[in-house]
């Protein structure tokens, strides 16, 4: 077992313990996630780095030995951005003529082992598991962090349980199940399925990965780290470019506030000039980010509550904004956006017929892109957080 | 449309046009490949090879614009070889001690934009295509190339038909239609398949972007010098090592030729020491390379003829060993060796308990690998050729 650095609350600052976020907070109906220190990067030679959580262990709050698979250093595919019916089928003068848009970029995240972004959060949380001396890992999942976890606990010889509900496609349970986790499907709600892994992060003392709590603060923060390495990434691959906006899918905003403390890693080291823009895409049927965003005041934005409706995105669903996502946006001028199940299904099909088979989820980012494209010489990147294959044949 | 370098036979050098391999070869019944002149890599900073066939342009015989979805540069991820039943049941008392036998890596092409080492060489043929004015391309294909050929067509803007038959996987099958691309299904045996297609490129002039002749060269000349791409990788990752051998699951050798003309070109521009040996890796079910290098006699090992019968590994199966692989295998010391069904089956959960979802065919390679690995201080490659992902929901 090895030290770890300890965590604190992202709102209110006290030191806390455990995986279920700040209960100060959550006293307050407001789920906000604990973290370790941001890392300093003074010194790095971003042109150096090759990518992935393990490129730059110095910025892990995991002192033991890696746990990988080959995750990240992903590769970024410019979009096609020439002439499309914009989202509202409105025609637009300018998006008509290719020469008035900005770039999109995609950063294909189905490219890591398990088939999305997930697997950098699950390389450092399993190797913290390991670190922390645990022989039994949980995640609470609808899908890829579930396989994520299973692959990595598989990777570092530990047991597996992935708390499920009946939503999950086909192809996500068999990947789950190959690689030898168990899988304890909950018929009943999402809160019932966290309060199970409660219980059992509880009786069992068992590693949590994901988040349980209620309300969520968000996944396990060590684990959250791992993202980090994506705005590394982008920072070394778009080096001596103005980078104007990050969109990410979100849900619990693990990986926006990831992106967003990576990109404030850099900028505090000199690494880059400015930190992006940070833009939240959500699916209408469930953007808690979107309608907090609308509302003025932040004591009103940070207990803002919507009901969420199922959609096409299903990796996505929250009814109330993640802390850590709220603080990211804050901090990055940043935004939300979110886009009906109509335009998301038609940006699935335009990534499709651009070559690119990614899920519902992930296509939410690339549509929200788009839009912020549409001023002349914009940079935009659209992280896209996981292949489609999984959905293909379910 | 842009000049290409000229085809020669590899084995009787004659010149050749078009992608149906060597006629005066294919005439005394073998079927030989046509190629390019191996690049020159004289001068090149291998360290500052970013991965990928567009990595190293100048090493490509196209001089169009790239066709990109970001792929190539795919993860080495060391394998456990702690003590584990040999295939053959039999106790081995080296490999029960961790400390007496070799490391195998696996090269996870799975991480490809469609999940296949397909990606590589589509990529380059698609942009051929598009330099030589074509409207459609063609595959014949069990699966992962006509996915490939979807995938770079749709980026390129080309209309793709891949000419299936019935054994493909209901996923493989989704992510093909997902694509756009037309997919004609011939429920007869491989070579009605491969004559459909054969008269689709006589007739309408389509681009063909897979073998579809008989006997079976290979695939598309162009296309194949992207698996090139695989042995520049090998040579920056494994810098100052000695990597002893590659073992490649193989199927009509276009990955295991690309691989060993890669690793040709570094030596002679002495970017590598020493040319790795090459292993063909077969399912016993069907294996030519390994029958024909039970003979001694070349004249006899470059006719043999093998009856194929169905196997796991769906995506390998020939009657003949396609010449250019006993070429890539006499120049490189090489090997053949075949696994039964059940071997593979035991390799493919292997791989899984420790993390990574690879297709049968793939997990060939990686029971081959361990093989050869027997012996203390070996370095030993296995090229995970595609992800397990798509046969889990089919």
């Amino acid at each position: 077992m090895t030290s770890r650095p300890p965590l604190h609350c992202l709102r209110c600052a006290r030191a806390a313990e455990g995986f279920a976020g700040c209960r100060t907070c959550a006293a307050e109906g407001i789920g906000v996630n604990t973290m370790p220190p941001l890392a300093d990067l003074a010194g790095v030679d971003l042109a150096a780095y090759p990518g992935g959580p393990w490129g730059l262990p110095q910025a892990l709050p995991v002192s033991g030995p890696p746990v990988t698979l080959g995750e990240g250093d992903t590769p970024c595919v410019r979009l096609r951005t020439d002439p499309a019916p914009a989202h509202d089928g409105r025609s637009d003068g300018r998006a008509q003529d290719g020469r008035h848009v900005g770039e999109v970029w995609l950063k294909y995240e189905g490219g890591n082992p398990t088939g999305s972004h997930k697997d950098r959060a699950m390389a450092v949380g399993v190797a913290a598991a390991v670190a922390a001396g645990a022989g039994t890992v949980a995640a609470a999942s609808s899908g890829n962090a579930g396989a994520a976890a299973a692959a990595y606990a598989a990777r570092a010889g530990l047991r597996c349980v992935v708390f499920t509900n009946e939503k999950v496609p086909a192809g996500l349970c068999a990947q789950i199940d190959a690689l030898g986790a168990e899988r304890r499907v909950h018929p009943g709600s999402t809160a019932d399925r966290n309060a199970a892994m409660a219980r059992a992060v509880e009786e069992h003392r068992w590693y949590p990965l994901t988040s349980y709590s209620s309300p969520s603060p968000g996944g396990n923060p060590y684990a959250n780290e791992g993202y980090k390495s994506v705005a590394y990434e982008l920072a070394r691959d778009f080096a001596g470019r103005r980078l104007d906006a990050v969109v990410v899918p979100t849900s619990r905003a693990d990986l926006l506030a990831g992106i967003g403390r990576g990109f404030r890693e850099l900028a505090a080291a000199g690494l880059i000039d400015r930190e992006p823009r940070l833009v939240a895409a959500e699916p209408s049927a469930a953007a808690p980010f979107t309608a907090a965003l609308r509302r003025t005041d932040r004591a009103d934005q940070e207990r803002t509550r919507i009901a969420a409706r199922p959609t096409v995105a299903f990796s996505l669903g929250e009814e109330r904004p993640c802390w850590q996502g709220l603080d990211a946006l804050w901090r990055a001028a940043g935004t939300a956006v979110a886009l009906d199940d109509e335009t998301i299904t038609a940006e699935t099909r335009r990534l499709a017929a651009e070559g690119l088979t990614l899920e519902p989820s992930s296509a939410v980012g690339s549509a929200v892109a788009r839009e912020f494209a549409r001023t002349p010489g914009t940079l935009v990147v659209a992280i896209g957080t996981a292949t489609g294959l999984k959905g293909l044949a379910g």
